[in-house]
């Protein structure tokens, strides 16, 4: 299975052309879209997101994961990685880090194959689902392997005390893990205290209030009601916790 | 074939975790992705909506519908229907009802499985999603087949005079089927009284006219314009028949 | 491969309509979205987009094409047309003119097929799907091949100089080849002079530039920036060469 995170967007043809290869060079790898529209430009946010949704994709699963806006910067090097028996393809700009720093079994690739025509602006496409394929199709990646500890940026925290993500209903994601919370804790977003609720209906209408979402982070919502709108939400906003 | 209609909209990671469960354990059927954008948190509106979709899709199609917005709350039950051929997986919780309501043959069961691991808050992913790659793989529904009549709802109408669903066109579709209305009625939307046209070019420039859509429902339209636009529509409009 | 090209939206079932025709009728064709967001409404910058966009596919490609504001009109044909061994279904409007007008080979056939049932506003879900699928499956086109110099349009200009589409990022593609530009010539756009760079990280922050595509395209992107917010683009907008 190869699975598709990038910030390109729900519209346009960048998604598109880039299963067109997926589609030539490995025919026989279902190909999942996760998130077209995450943190844009942005692969530190990126990266606490991708993080909390990987562990629910069996293994073996390669994750192609596009969110560059260095591409076309000559020092960008590219990655392939194999953490926790799942493989990432994509730009070593920081948005493998969560998952590197978070894995119990770590392999890193610097990749220095090069295809044939190679633009400048779109190396989702030509770079890194070629090398989805072949990883797909059980290559072994075309680079040398590096020890992993010389390309794990340190410093990183653990989590992200910050929204990363806002969905269709203005439930707002953050880069906190529920479980490395004291239980019940408030937050502080936007100058607005927000409380714990286990459910949606538990909660009082119109109030914000958090929650661990199905992927074991902590979401600010509403019942009934947007809490995107309600707090004027951006991603990049702070989570604090009180 | 398994078809998709949610109300998790057409941005985020919901439609694609829910894939990877059926590519998983379904792998050999294809997914359709109907709406992503059905009313949101509406399951009445959706059921309208939906009713008038299923016809033209093949005997032993499986619907894997979830517009919940009692996700989570412990009183509401999973469904397994067969009508007129077809496969429905959901909640119980009305968006059933009128392809229920119209159905010539139906059968009716409470779903008592649970997955191992189930969050509170994407049943889509962790209990829907596995029933509908169950149905469709050929298993029997898991559950306890009921007395049909005891979970049809009586009372609703056979058509709602209500706008269900916006389109990129601007294009309103009511809940109404042309079928049931006089020929050439005028409506009330809005304040405006909208007149038939039988093709969007049949129409003057500008002006608010109702066809009947390319599946059946009384959908108001502009010719070269935007009715939702023009007129202020929203999904719950009233469209009444003068 | 089916490539699918269409003005219906990213949201709303009409889509995942026609790709339920095709995994029926041709269920072995992968089908790939390639715009969905095509300029609404507007075959000839349509065509201009979609022509740059060809040429990455492999041979026998079948390009599903639908940008038809003349869908019902009696007037309007049907075409199957093949340009340098890749297949185009869709309207006869001009949509596929650059396409032709480009080829080196072409072979153009009217369609007088009609299935049992066609709606009046949904032709790519009735017509053009079960054809594009008959072609995938390697039939003939179900039509009368006329003289391609009959239904090629003249008069059309080699390229656009217009905004053809707006993407996510707010970049700006044009009707331009930039291989067809003096090098480091300067654009006009909406009375701001726009100057070339080679990539994104060259061209100073918050200033507009344009660069060559991944496409060929001329495109009008700022480097951190949102060029269609900045310079207030819309499809349309002329791209002068000074």
């Amino acid at each position: 299975m190869i699975v598709l995170f990038t910030d390109f967007g729900i519209a346009g043809p960048y998604v598109g052309q880039m299963k067109a290869v997926l589609v030539r060079h490995a025919p026989s790898a279902p190909v999942i879209d996760l998130f077209s529209d995450a943190p844009r430009c942005n692969p530190r946010a990126a990266a606490f997101l991708l993080a909390a949704y990987v562990s629910e994709f069996p293994l073996d699963t390669v994750f192609l994961a596009v969110v560059d806006p260095g591409v076309g910067d000559k020092r960008r090097r590219a990655a392939v990685i194999r953490a926790d028996g799942r493989w990432y393809v994509g730009p070593d700009n920081g948005l493998f880090n969560v998952v590197a720093m978070r894995a119990r079994s770590l392999k890193w690739w610097d990749i220095g194959w090069r295809p044939a025509r190679m633009s400048n602006s779109f190396h989702g496409r030509d770079l890194f689902a070629p090398l989805a394929a072949r990883i797909a199709n059980g290559e072994e990646p075309p680079g040398t392997q590096v020890p992993e500890n010389e390309r794990v940026i340190a410093g990183w925290p653990a989590d992200l005390p910050e929204v990363v993500y806002i969905d269709h209903f203005g439930n707002a994601l953050s880069g906190l893990r529920a479980s490395n919370l004291p239980s019940h804790s408030k937050l502080l977003v936007r100058d607005r205290t927000v409380r714990y609720a286990r459910t949606f209906s538990s909660a009082p209408e119109g109030e914000p209030f958090w929650y661990e979402n199905s992927n074991g982070l902590v979401e600010i919502a509403v019942n009934k009601g947007h809490a995107g709108e309600l707090l004027g939400l951006e991603i990049g906003n702070p989570v604090d916790i009180l």
